[in-house]
């Protein structure tokens, strides 16, 4: 009978090489972008405004990049990590085409790496995972990799196979929408710098704080059809590790992205991943701040400039001394994402 | 004063025959389909992509089924049920016609029976509730019936109609939409199971948990634009029997089904409700599951096959020994819904 | 490096005549809608249904001027508010053209007033804030006043502007939509009474009440761009004078309307703001329950007659017996809204 239901993929269920392509694709409407607005207010202009992006030449206002980063990333769960114990890391992650209200987004993933732990118990998963839309253009192609559970102790384990996976993506192959900034108005952005005004090591406090409730965080993990089990089950969870529901990472980094509005409101475009983790739990109630590095800007070709951001958000303590890591290199107390990636901004 | 608003109908208002064409018609958007998705986390492809539902021959994707019944449910209730004391049954629905964004639905019921309770306080209503979209083309057709109070229990009793309403919806009656399946992708669904790998007799736990929020299903009711008082008002609740906001039961039917993705994610199409019982009350807190039963199947014209459900949602633990009904022929305890339809499924 | 973050405008930021552009035009969908829909279960039928408006001679359902409002407010938030001490008073509102889903909206204000307290720590800004389309249509006017904290107590007092502001907007100026009554239907209206049929000095009680959540609150607000602090951080509200998030006012608002379609059902066109203050704060677990009186009839020209209306909203307490100032003529207990305003209702 449970022969009909989906047990998730155990270790020994990857090979390398093979491909998994995921179910359920996805319309993502104005509607998507309404709540998404609803659960972050975001305020960037060229995803909030038809009337910008038309300025700016697009033919209306595409959805947040990391609205179709959750979207892409919960159709891999069911096949990925379902059975996960940790998501590890992220790294060349690259947005690679827009997306409008209407498009229909899918996803498949290629499994490129593989390593069994020395307990026996559990391996690291490597999977290359790509969205899709109703064309078959490339939206988001990113790694990450998780640990996963075995289903078998006893099962044999693969040759170790690791990819060599790059600290950042490399500025120059970053997809750069070709804008046009005649009529760019700093006044309807909401912040007056471009991005000559950015230089490395400077560091911004995103000031405000924003407390979580469960609704919230799991009407946005459904929103993206992500169903690891974890976000939802408060019967089984108040047993677990934690007693309390995990939130979903991606939600923090939606939170974190919302509240970088204030000191990065021109940065409205998201074009690569380079890294990220998610260094500590968050549950309902914890209040989350955010503060941003510029680690490196990179004054590509064209109308836009690459700046090469970290984002740490951190929990029931503002960001003002910007916490991050300790003398032993490990995050800071409180820090719980660590998020490395490339944004454009206006020259 | 008080004779400008609505204080509902009580039990002597309604007579046999008499028609109630329900206030607000509702125009049904992609907002309403991303709220929904983003309170039940449904994956089912037809109602979830465009592109799926374009290559099974529809114009794009229509709005979830039980979307459809909870707004036509909506209209029904400060007309039918806002005196209600319980919602006792449903019969003879069927789906009749897909609801797609943009369709403006309204609804109609008709008085079918009347039968005043050996009490003297309350009676039996029972009504046909018909939903139609902006052509005038039904889309679903039920019965329900209701317990309600008597205004003034000196009233006379009026002579009692019990409808003769069937245990089952006949399948060859079904409503099927003639899809192509020529380019159907299991992958893409889900699941690779069809029609004929399902067997009467079969059960299915649907395995996954979900805690209830009282944001959520508030939020939920008020999208169907349901009245209904003991859904939102804790300070009298508070005072009630219960001590809480009761959920309304239809957030219950649309909790079990999103988690029966996880076991019959083709039974994508809703096609009759033979009957249905809210069991228990839920509240916010508690944590649903689900599990279904193919009670029979029906290998009806064309290129779906009809499944007879059972699903059985519980509360606060699992359904993995398929909790229904104990030795005494009552619902089990924990036993919150206990649903019986026809969903149809590719052969 | 906290130069690139907005502190917003401190009282001797603003200057008489000063326009303020305000960031973050915003395309308001059908996505806002159904959120505002699941918010506060509004079944105005002109607002609910494309067909409904079509036959009243719109292009389709206008989206509720209550929405328009608070997207136009909370545009204003970070350049008038962001170091407001208390939103004093509002005064000369007009929603001069209806805003539909597709639409851009934008918005801009002008300093009309600045009177500094004789405390030298704050002063008070009055503001005209208007919300124009992307055709550049005005489709909302209004004024309102804020007390503001002074950065430097010590900067010198500018010379008082004290504005002279009407007590209500003169009917014979209000914006009244041209509409066709021919398919008037009450029965779809919800509701058979007309112009005609209300009194100034009639008193309606919306009867029900609806229990405000932290995630409803917070999610409304964020739908609205609203960024004031006070709603959204525990972690540091907790420690402020309420030990709680504050919740917007215009959620008391909307949530009020929402209650108030069960006796104005047919007043479906808000047209004017004549005042409004929000005597107390109220917070998450409160219970809303609103009365109307009826202060005066306007018989305007064309089909639709303009009802001045005082909307009173008190908490976890009814409104059956209307409360509103107490003999010190101060807000009664419990009241926590007390607005004046202009709707329309067909003749």
């Amino acid at each position: 009978m449970s022969s009909k239901t989906n047990p998730g993929n155990f270790f020994e269920d990857f090979t390398v090489g093979q491909e998994l392509p995921h179910a359920t694709p996805r319309t993502v409407t104005e509607g998507e972008v309404a709540m998404y607005t609803a659960l972050y207010g975001g305020r960037f202009a060229l995803q909030s405004a038809d009337q910008v992006a038309q300025d700016l030449g697009y033919p209306g206002a595409p959805v947040d990049d990391w609205l179709t980063f959750h979207i892409v990333f919960g159709k891999t769960v069911p096949d990925v990590s379902l059975n996960a114990v940790a998501n590890l890391g992220y790294a060349q992650g690259r947005f690679l085409a827009p997306v409008f209200p209407g498009d229909t987004l899918s996803a498949t993933s290629t499994v490129i790496g593989l390593k069994e732990n020395s307990n026996g118990k559990t391996g690291t998963v490597y999977v290359n995972s790509v969205g899709r839309n109703q064309e078959g253009e490339t939206v988001l192609d990113y790694c990450r990799w998780v640990m996963i559970r075995k289903r078998d102790e006893n099962a044999p384990a693969p040759a170790p196979v690791v990819p060599d996976l790059p600290d950042r993506v490399d500025p120059e192959t970053l997809v750069v929408p070709g804008v046009d900034l005649s009529a760019y108005d700093p006044r309807l952005i909401g912040q007056s710098h471009r991005f000559g005004d950015y230089q490395a090591g400077e560091k911004i406090d995103h000031v405000d704080g924003v407390t979580i409730e469960e609704a919230e965080h799991m009407m946005a993990t459904r929103l993206y059809q992500n169903t690891a089990k974890v976000h939802f089950n408060q019967h089984t969870e108040g047993e677990g590790r934690f007693g309390r529901r995990l939130i979903y990472g991606g939600h923090i980094i939606s939170l974190a992205r919302g509240l970088a509005f204030n000191g990065l409101a021109p940065a409205m475009w998201i074009a690569g991943i380079n890294g990220g983790a998610h260094t500590a739990p968050a549950f309902a109630g914890d209040t989350i701040y955010a503060w941003s590095e510029v680690l490196e800007t990179a004054d590509i070709d064209g109308p836009l400039g690459a700046l090469r951001l970290r984002t740490v958000a951190c929990k029931n303590r503002n960001a003002s001394d910007f916490p991050h890591r300790g003398d032993d290199g490990r995050p800071a107390k409180d820090v719980i994402l660590d998020l490395d990636y490339w944004a454009l901004i206006a020259k």
